[in-house]
């Protein structure tokens, strides 16, 4: 390493690479496409076994996944996608399948575990001695998205009693199979979380010090069943590298580490942009992965939904045949005001919907949230307005009165849209429904229908034409 | 703590304490008050001063502010919101925002020295001594988005010569004024960075092995200048800790911890999500605290651009008329195929954003996007339209000609609006534009003008009129 490649010179040298290690196992050179492998870290060797699998299938990822060293191989698995981890796992033999799981890290272990297929982990499980097993079957039946499914049981455990020297020492002897040695867990009497005590406060220390005097009493923690979401927000909030995980007697069953927490963060976020737009998506299964038939199954509920919407909307503007009729030129305005609102809807649900997810706003801010919209939209509907009635007057060269239709509904319309955008999200917080479900989908559906009835009224009033 | 509570308890008791210390800060009983803030943590002290000055106003905020002990007053300072920080620096003296800077961690000082007014940063680097002043100059000087602005000087550097023990005795000395002792950095000849060595394997080490042969000179760095967006993305693939900065000489200028990376996280998708619903908003600050007029500004630019194109649309209708005037019912479907056009192609877009975004799409994929939506809307297309064309004849009555052209119309709508949400980001992200840009206002504006055409041109020719 003489000289630092910038971030997109290095991406591209690790494409060329990957492009090479392709060809040469294409040309059945197995021995050179290893030794290439081997010149990456483990996270990247994943990659490319993820990139060989999509190109070249899943015999010769086999084949080259073998010729890994059986270190090398383990670390990689685990950082495959799991549909990845299934696919190889079919492929290798019940020896090496046990090889491997024995190998993982305890809180990877459970998550390849909870993605195999009953009847493999039965077999893997049949073969784990029996206090592992017991584990292994505890950490297995946590809820999906809750903190007991993020948390490992290999942490360090210290005594109070024990000064830092012999802490140390403790560390040294524990500290490699251990997920983090720089929180240490203080106990007492059983398995009691008595307090934290930080490797750097250790190291900082004199040898003769207790660790009772470091250790702080007053931690943060979790609850087993906390909900994934709420244990991502404290480690955003308080810088965490590590939160223990506690049952209700205080127990302490695991502890949850930063690296894992990104993962969460990324998982949440993407549900709740897929819900803003209207794709209903449990899993986590990268987009190329999803069959097409579920992807339609993940985007048909809110299509229907949506489509009665719109269906409703055009018997509204039905109702008002009497009044198109005459006038037909209004329909061309319809997508305007149903569009704007839509548009001027979404906006305000989006920023609310994220800062309920920040906690940036909360239930008691709801006045706060309408009054700020209210004067967002009366100023953005009278902005909107003015620019429409010159279209409507000047360049489309339509009457005074259409013009005055545009524009009235116009500010109606926006305003509307607005303080339903503010409301709509607050209101399903307070009922315990995700806010991200209140994004364009929900909006668009009322606000098409209110902007079409408010036109169309104003227009017969301002026009006078009965209806 | 003799009971574990769990998350929405201690949420509760929280807000609860709020309540109370605010009624006691109303009443003027500060000493109390004082006692009943310090029961907390440092961060939640910051969340309780932003209550504070947002119930009490500023003036209550500084008195209490003033009355906590000063390693704690820091600390919380560090935790407020940059908007929050500068009212208080406006509102105490020179001497005390002086302190404050002084004891802050390097990274935070950066970060409060970047959001307040020009004269006060002079000010207080006036006092600063030049060798400390050189290097906050430097480090203000890195754009706001790249590794440079969010890396900390504050680390353990080692030599490859030292032994275990030596570089232990080194920690001891320097850990507590280091940003983490968890990575350690070997340099030689100066300033170049040579490999790096986690604590752990110092502790696990006996004290008589050398550092250059527990470090790993295969390490993965950032460069200075790389996008903040960049730098996360490392760190969600590796889990790192830390990551070290480098220069274009490959010499360590800084480290990035994963606790700041987190809040990158949370701006960066902030940003993406706001895009997508048309909202140019390039700070960071909440929703709250954002002024009406800056709202306006962010949301307007879009708006303007939507209102064009709706009503381009419009136009486009306008030219129809011939059409709608004789079979007026056809426009009560319009609002179906337009709005059904924008919900597809954004749950496309939106799919396809996000995985670009998480790096689980690449532009190679692009015929493979290309492919799945196109399977997908030709299975939804037939779908929905079977479900239209049996509204529009078994229950509204209409003619078999006004279904089959609703029916066909839908089919080519959503289409076009899939392969269009699947294109137009892949597009973006070849021509360098960020594909955030590529959601709902750009999609719908499209779709809107297409599906106008498409039915009208349908209806025209099934239902025989001449245009």
């Amino acid at each position: 390493m003489t000289e630092a490649m910038d971030m997109d010179t290095r991406m591209q040298q690790f494409d060329e690479d990957v492009e090479t290690i392709l060809q040469l196992l294409d040309d059945k050179s197995y021995f050179k496409a290893r030794d290439e492998i081997l010149k990456h870290n483990e996270v990247d060797i994943g990659e490319i076994l993820e990139e060989v699998l999509e190109e070249l299938g899943v015999e010769k990822t086999i084949i080259i996944f073998r010729m890994l060293p059986k270190d090398v191989s383990v670390e990689v698995f685990s950082h495959l996608p799991s549909d990845d981890q299934l696919e190889i796992v079919q492929g290798i033999t019940d020896r090496e399948i046990s090889y491997i799981i024995d190998e993982l890290d305890f809180d990877d272990k459970i998550d390849v575990l909870e993605e195999l297929p009953a009847n493999i982990v039965d077999k893997i499980l049949e073969k784990t001695p029996k206090e592992e097993r017991k584990l292994i079957n505890t950490f297995l039946n946590y809820p999906d998205t809750c903190a007991g499914s993020l948390m490992t049981p290999d942490y360090i455990s210290l005594q109070e009693s024990m000064t830092v020297g012999e802490a140390m020492a403790h560390i040294k002897r524990e500290g490699m199979d251990s997920e983090t040695v720089y929180t240490c867990y203080v106990k007492k009497g059983g398995r009691k979380l008595e307090g934290i005590v930080s490797l750097r406060s250790l190291v900082v220390a004199d040898d003769e010090i207790k660790v009772s005097e470091l250790m702080n009493t007053d931690y943060v923690y979790v609850n087993v069943y906390d909900d994934q979401e709420e244990v991502s927000e404290m480690f955003k909030k308080y810088g965490f590298l590590a939160i223990p995980v506690v049952d209700k007697e205080h127990r302490l069953v695991g502890i949850i580490t930063v690296d894992d927490i990104l993962d969460v963060i990324e998982e949440e976020t993407t549900e709740d942009i897929e819900r803003m737009a209207g794709i209903m998506d449990g899993s986590d299964t990268e987009y190329l992965d999803i069959g097409v038939f579920r992807h339609v199954k993940n985007r048909l509920p809110w299509l229907v939904f949506m489509t009665v919407a719109l269906m409703l909307t055009g018997t509204i503007i039905a109702r008002f045949e009497a009044v198109l009729s005459q006038v037909i030129v209004l329909v061309s305005y319809l997508p305007l005001l149903m569009g704007t609102g839509g548009n001027t809807g979404t906006q305000a649900a989006t920023l609310v919907i994220r800062g309920l997810s920040l906690d940036e706003i909360d239930l008691k801010d709801t006045l706060k949230v309408l009054w700020k919209e209210l004067r967002i939209s009366v100023i953005l509907g009278i902005i909107l307005s003015l620019f429409n009635f010159a279209k409507v007057v000047l360049v489309d060269g339509q009457s005074v009165m259409i013009g005055l239709t545009v524009a009235a509904a116009m500010i109606v319309v926006v305003m509307f849209a607005k303080l339903l955008g503010g409301l709509l999200p607050m209101g399903a917080k307070k009922l315990g429904i995700d806010p991200a479900l209140m994004a364009t989908p929900m909006i668009s559906s009322i606000t098409d229908m209110v902007s079409a009835v408010t036109y169309l009224l104003i227009a017969s009033l301002l026009l006078g034409i009965a209806l």
